[in-house]
């Protein structure tokens, strides 16, 4: 089983431009982040995009969209701004039934020390694995359902909007 | 849903003992993972014991197995050291049916730095939430089934004894 | 003896705000920085304000040059941006002459795991305690007269103006 | 004006074998830690032997002080480890007169995240340029003359021997 991952940019993969004083997109850390969890997982990194999701657009999404369903894998992880990864995720389960797609990201650069990125990322590959197909958001331990999950704005956490 | 997580110690709580030179126990980080991964599950942590799990006898072992079964909670997460988990795995499951258990370690202990700790405790609890009852190992992004696996003492690897 | 420290700001102290996912300013890190470098010096830290340099005006140079005259301490250090720290140090030197007093920064915030605030910190605080009365600047291990150093642009790094 | 460092092992060097769950030697970090640090200074960095400062032996110190007397540069730091450290200086004030030496160390290896080494790192290479002909140890932020320092074994922090 081969998992593979896309990655779209978003504060996972954020750095800080010494020149500058600002923050700016390089490379993604994900292979680095990986080799540091020592995952033995076989994984597919494919970079389609390095931006802030609030910048996404619809020809992004299709862009991401058509990514999935040409993928040979079942199992897919995409890392995301959480910004919009909501309507990323509504976007996806609108075209896509036959696969298990997670979306996750990260509320701390993974540069920046205290980055939750790499708990997320041990967890949402975990639940790739293991749950049934469907579009997911993995975030802070959790999964939720694409239908019943959005950013609280003020706590930056993601909740379910129906609780069960 | 609470996962109850019974610490025994293991490369993950070890620390550097700046006055002596060498490496001791002190208290569990399992909260300061948690909080830096941002982990919004309910938990319930307990320290069972702090030893190197080279040095647990079947005292301790029948210890771990009596808070196993005492606990409320279906779904347990137990810290433990990598060289003798297996060993421990195969004990519970010979009492444990009824229960979702997943033990896990690391390879480089939280505090230096480069730890596989915090990869492996996101990607354990998620497994604990999802896999059906019966005693796993996680580690490296993978689970194993009590019954087929071994630490490759040279790799320091976990791997399947029968490859499916 | 006792070494009097002013923040002022700068990259030093910049962090990341996870909410609107920007750089900002929030309290001084100084005493943590101190504690990790397990420091034994005498110090006295006073948080002046917390700026980025390019927003530095003459009422709060003038703010920092009266703290600096006020101070009953001999020997000052100032952490202070980057970008005009050169303009600072220029200021000061026109009226204070009977007191040492080093500028020190970084290029990157402490908090992004790999800066270079603690090294220059560790240098900064021995250049106060051994140099002699004047305005300098200290960076990457070297101090500077205040009236023969610029930053480079280009790539961040203070150089002489005259190499003797 | 170069700086010559000479790598002896000690704390600052030690590293987590993962295989084994023990400390052990390997490379220097020097060069790494420079590069974190920024440091802009010239300096060679030379290897004389990997070891914890309690297994040092008359040989040894012998082999560093030749090494003190052959070399160019007239301002060196010694990294070491600290429980010798004294021993060190006292050796090597009997035979060189000319020159500035610096002895420094850490109490937290710089692989284990919170080390103190990057500090001491900063202090001890802005001693080495500011001090005058001597043997000089340097740790915590401050320098002690060779014939006035030592280790507090309880508390793991250099000290006067007489206050001044």
């Amino acid at each position: 089983m081969t998992i593979k991952i896309f990655v779209t940019g978003g504060t996972f993969d954020k750095e800080y431009d010494e020149i500058k004083g600002e923050l700016f997109f390089n490379k993604t850390h994900l292979t680095e982040m990986l080799k540091l969890g020592r995952c033995e997982l076989k994984v597919k990194i494919e970079t389609l995009m390095m931006i802030d999701s609030l910048n996404m657009t619809d020809t992004d999404r299709k862009f991401i969209l058509d990514n999935c369903k040409k993928a040979k894998e079942e199992k897919i992880l995409i890392t995301h701004g959480t910004d919009t990864m909501v309507k990323t995720a509504k976007f996806l389960a609108s075209f896509v039934k036959d696969k298990t797609i997670i979306l996750t990201g990260a509320m701390i650069p993974y540069k920046f020390g205290s980055s939750d990125g790499l708990f997320n990322l041990g967890s949402s590959l975990t639940f790739v694995q293991t749950l049934p197909h469907g579009i997911y958001i993995s975030m802070n331990g959790k999964y939720f359902h694409w239908n019943n999950v959005r950013k609280n704005k003020e706590t930056g956490k993601f909740e379910k909007i129906l609780i069960d």
